[in-house]
């Protein structure tokens, strides 16, 4: 645990130390001087050698211990294997945190590794907040602070980002520069030893000069505890990832469907999906969409209003919108008559409203202002195409005007690249994102607005499920001791009912004679599967036979199946076959399943029975733990949705008998994590009530000893 | 028809005159002078004014009557009330081609209509080639033409662009100056009264200047001439598209299936797609792939090879790259064995080939040297990191060097923006397309493969079967005379088998008793379906049964039937009822439609019955006539094709007898232009044959005179 003290001492220090620092230009020792200097940092700068002599002006201490005690923060650049000792002294003057440049960590191997993981023992056992290895370093503008050896000093402004890739820390940099964007925070990760992408989430949240959090990540290793600070700091401000290194689907071929299907890209997607992170796939987007967000307020609603001096722009901005979430609504019928009463004839006075090439200024502001005023209106995208008679600096003065007084997200878009330049950039001056292009404005707006429906979902609620958990873990510690990974049919109906989950009526027959005894006992007609631990896919082996009317039907198949699977799985213990009533008619099929991801934990996955989950890869995820929220959503996300509401005259099925299920499911899943996958398949679904029909648990089975 | 030599004179004229051609600045008559001037016209130049006087140093002709005859090209810039009057002198005098820059008509209304309609005729009639009319005019740098009155004067550059929308010339125009991007043809279409993309395609197609086509349109008049066009072009030059003005899916709830689904803009995918024509959605695209097919050489393969000094931005590219039609494929054992002679052991000497953070130029060079010549790899890009030991211009010399002797396509991405600029605007004067982030250059290489694969297909192959279309027309034209829309089973039966199409066995039964009789001569089970003119959805008013066993089911079927039919729908005239044999058991279910377009013709439609159309919009689309490639590709491009390539051992379909059915169906609705629309739905299909079950065609019917 990092005391939160220490992270505010990390990101606002008064007392610096730079161990390693140089008097040679060039070297990283220098840099980091130098860049401290560079940003006007106001506290005490200790530049650390042990040869002493004076660095940029400042003496060097010679020795760690020489330092004032509880130093705020020290940044190490000295060769590896002299930062074990530096960091051992520095917790020795109860230092509250420290940046390692220096790299050769874990990147490089095993011996980097090792090393790593003491430097990391060290800085828990002393709590000291650890940014690095390998990494360039941590920059705060407004509090003076570029402990960083990256070249340039950007601006302060309201916009944090972290970044695990310290190539990409350079570039962004170099690229903010020249676009003079601020930022609040600035945080190379490096190797992510003790301080990692949940700890930013976290102290961020609460960082008052921070609007906005952009992130570029290829892994995270606490999953859950990464998804809990990402769900808490999405509840009041944006956060813009990208995760690299995708992983290629079908990479491994699992053993389960689920386990097929459930890549770890999924596992991501989910927890992006679930925690209220915008993802995005590129660097360009993080941008266009922090600009966006650190300047305008969100659209309370969906409804884009066009304002352009030409119909072409136009159209394609309304193409654009209209395959977006955003709508180009219909303005109120008061707003156009107050348009139609100063415009020209031969305006478009809709939306997108086409005010025309000759458009003046004070037509721009006029339209801008009626048209910001309507109720119906939640944003304002303003297209300007550079015609002969625009008034192009006016125009954006009146863009401006109109921005600051409608409380309401205004984005401009003025085509074209020179004779635009100068409002483009009295427009970013302003606050107000314009782009050469529309397509980049709709999808910042549609963004906006998708997060502005985030932070007003109501709060999550989680269900509580009564279960008699003592009778399925002793359903799960018969299989552990017998080391068998599979708990089949019978037994896991066990583990269902425990749960109050609804299962068919199943009797296991070990003979023909007794088959047919329950079959009479249940009412025909019933199906008979084959009962074995060994066989986990039953109709692969002909173990399966549906609809058996009579006695002499049971008699036969039981034998017929016993014998197939005799033949087919030699090696197989056949304990029987369970007799099971039958599906009442009309009903779907549904697979419900989790499987546990190495970084999140158990994912839960729904799609419709057969080919729509195997072929058409119709699924849909959400990792545990699910709100009902999130089982609302799981069940209607999926493209194959409008079956179950009904077709032709079929009633809906009823949707939450399986959100029940699924967020039972879940529970067990939370419950049990010796249970390391399930899957529910099929799920008999009707208007009325749901069935688990089929069910597979696969046990984790621990290393024995013997 | 526009002669092709005139359509030259229009775009390499020796003769221009100016139509109201004028001294005061600020009047069209005058911009369109001083853009002539400026852009250095070599030929003669007329300024016409009634008044005389000297324009721009040029002594002003008083009357058309007295430009020299043959005039190549006059452009037009008088009141709307003069224009025809102008055409008709420029006409007399034998003009070959104008530029109407004069807005005023179609787009102004219906009066506006007729006057443009005017002058077209009489530019149809001298054969004159028209420009517009309201539009911006036409420019041609190389030869020293700008007959616009736009601002600025572009270089000669090998792009050509058109646009129906002038305020984006104006935008783009803007755009390239500052980008320093030339053309070879910038043309403002306008009102399209004759001159239209088609021709430019077609013109363009030959221009020997023109090495990329990029167009702007928001409808097509002229589809098939369209296609026609684009398809010759793209064999052998790129055409890169923008449609604005998508249609909104859905809005008019058709009658069929397939009129529901067919909206326009699937016409215009299916017209871009079978011509070759590359789409992109927004203008940031366009000119990014202008970029790239005007500068680099095709990729002859997917293979991606990737050259970084750092890692992050590697991982980021390969993502990217594995999400296109591109391949981050593995290097030769030659190459890697290459590449260890020399780079640092900690380098990554796969794909991407990480040459670490202290690379210097002269290891970038050596590395792309030999990744450049590598067999495997098609093509090359380069992302540099601005590190602090980055030789930025010095690697751009060494990309340059590489691209220049390769042969192969080479991207840059410098990732940044200041400290890059300088390598960046090296790069691109030298033809090397540059990117701030690499996702846009991904896009780049992938469109230029994908344009690859589409001009080293084979020659597209027609196929041709024989029919007697003697007998469909008999069918048709009975139901025309009758003004019956609809023509039903088993009357399209007919036509179906005129066309040798596979249908089942039918017969039909006009009482109970003809019914059982026609049943014991084709075998049990059979189908009995209700027969009506009036009934197009049987299954609606309960008029079908299927898997009737013996003779007292079909007696009693056939009564239920006919009586419900009669109750449900008493305006309908009931025939009887159709026995049929039914379907062989395990066959899928497909539907083959056709639907007219207005702008394209006929629109087949290819997807899986039920659900996979009706819920999952599974469909694929392509326009009439369709090639044996097309007819194999629409079959290929459902996602549920997987579902016609068997599951769990079953046989794949015989997808030859389906794509069989597909072309014949689309030979029908090229020799009957009265059938409006058809769908054979369901059309059944195993491993061995295909069966046509059940089909509608409908005619359109013309007014009737009474």
């Amino acid at each position: 645990m990092i005391a939160k003290e220490n992270l505010h001492a990390f990101f606002h220090p008064e007392t610096v130390a730079v161990i390693g620092a140089s008097a040679s230009p060039g070297k990283i020792g220098h840099t980091v001087m130098t860049n401290m200097l560079g940003a006007g940092f106001r506290g005490k700068l200790f530049p650390v050698n042990p040869k002493g002599g004076v660095i940029e002006g400042l003496v060097a201490v010679r020795n760690i211990a020489d330092l004032p005690r509880g130093l705020d923060l020290a940044v190490i650049a000295v060769p590896r294997d002299h930062v074990l000792g530096s960091i051992e002294a520095l917790g020795a003057i109860g230092t509250k945190s420290v940046i390692v440049i220096t790299a050769g960590f874990k990147e490089v191997g095993k011996e980097g590794y090792h090393f790593e993981q003491e430097i990391k023992a060290l800085c828990e056992a002393h709590s000291m907040a650890m940014l690095g290895p390998n990494c360039l370093g941590m920059m705060n503008p407004a509090h003076g602070v570029n402990a960083s050896f990256a070249a340039g000093q950007p601006r302060a402004g309201s916009i944090a980002f972290f970044s695990q890739s310290g190539a990409l820390c350079v570039a962004i940099l170099d690229w903010a520069l020249g676009e003079n964007i601020g930022f609040s925070k600035f945080i190379s990760l490096g190797n992510k030893a003790v301080l990692d992408e949940a700890h930013m989430l976290g102290y961020l949240a609460d960082d008052r000069d921070t609007k906005v959090i952009l992130g570029y990540i290829e892994n995270v290793e606490h999953g859950e505890e990464f998804l809990r600070q990402a769900r808490a700091v999405c509840r009041t401000k944006p956060v813009i990832m990208i995760k690299a290194g995708t992983t290629t689907a079908g990479a491994k071929a699992a053993s389960s469907h689920t386990g097929a299907i459930a890549g770890s890209d999924q596992a991501y997607a989910a927890a992006f999906l679930q925690s209220g992170v915008i993802r995005v796939a590129d660097v360009a987007s993080l941008f266009n969409l922090a600009q966006a967000f650190s300047t305008q307020p969100l659209p309370r609603g969906p409804n884009l209003a066009v304002v352009t001096n030409s119909g072409g722009p136009g159209i394609l901005t309304a193409d654009i919108a209209d395959r977006s979430r955003l709508t180009v609504a219909e303005l109120s019928q008061r707003t156009i008559e107050r348009l139609q009463a100063f415009l020209p004839s031969y305006a478009a006075f809709y939306n997108p409203v086409d005010i025309v090439g000759d458009a003046d200024a004070r037509r721009y502001r006029k339209t801008l202002d009626v048209v910001a005023d309507d109720p119906l209106v939640h944003s304002l995208l303003v297209l300007l195409t550079p015609t002969a008679s625009v008034e192009i600096e006016k125009t954006a003065e009146a863009v401006i005007h109109t921005a600051r007084k409608c409380g309401k997200p205004v984005f401009a878009c003025f085509m074209g690249k020179t004779r635009v330049a100068r409002a483009r950039a009295m427009l970013m001056e302003a606050g107000i994102p314009c782009y050469a292009f529309p397509e980049a404005a709709v999808r910042s707006i549609e963004s906006m607005y998708e997060y502005y429906l985030w932070k007003h979902r109501p709060e999550p609620v989680y269900a509580e499920y009564s279960s008699d958990r003592e009778l399925a873990l002793e359903v799960i510690r018969r299989h552990e001791e017998r080391r068998e990974p599979e708990i089949v049919e019978f037994q896991a109906q066990e583990v269902l009912r425990a749960y109050g989950l609804p299962t068919p009526k199943t009797v296991l027959a070990r003979s023909s004679d007794e088959a047919v005894a329950a079959a009479e006992e249940m009412g025909y007609p019933v199906a008979l599967k084959i009962a074995s631990p060994h066989i986990s896919h039953k109709s692969d082996v002909g173990g399966v036979v549906l609809g058996l009317g009579d006695a002499g039907e049971v008699m036969r198949s039981f034998r017929e199946i016993a014998a197939r699977a005799q033949r087919m799985r030699p090696d197989a213990y056949i304990a029987g076959c369970l007799v099971q009533e039958m599906a009442p008619p009309g009903v779907k099929e549904v697979i419900i399943g989790f499987k546990r991801d190495e970084q999140f934990g158990p994912m839960l996955m729904f799609g419709l029975g057969g080919i729509f989950v195997e072929i058409m890869k119709d699924i849909s995820f959400r990792l545990a733990p699910l709100s009902r929220q999130d089982a609302f959503e799981i069940v209607r996300e999926i493209r194959s949705y409008m079956l179950l509401r009904g077709l032709r005259g079929d009633p809906p099925v009823n949707t939450a008998a399986l959100e029940e299920i699924i967020l039972i499911m879940a529970q067990l899943a939370s419950d049990f994590p010796q249970v390391w996958e399930a899957e529910f398949n099929p799920v008999l679904i009707n208007h009325e009530r749901a069935l688990v029909a089929d069910v597979r648990l696969t046990l984790l089975l621990k290393e024995s000893r013997g």
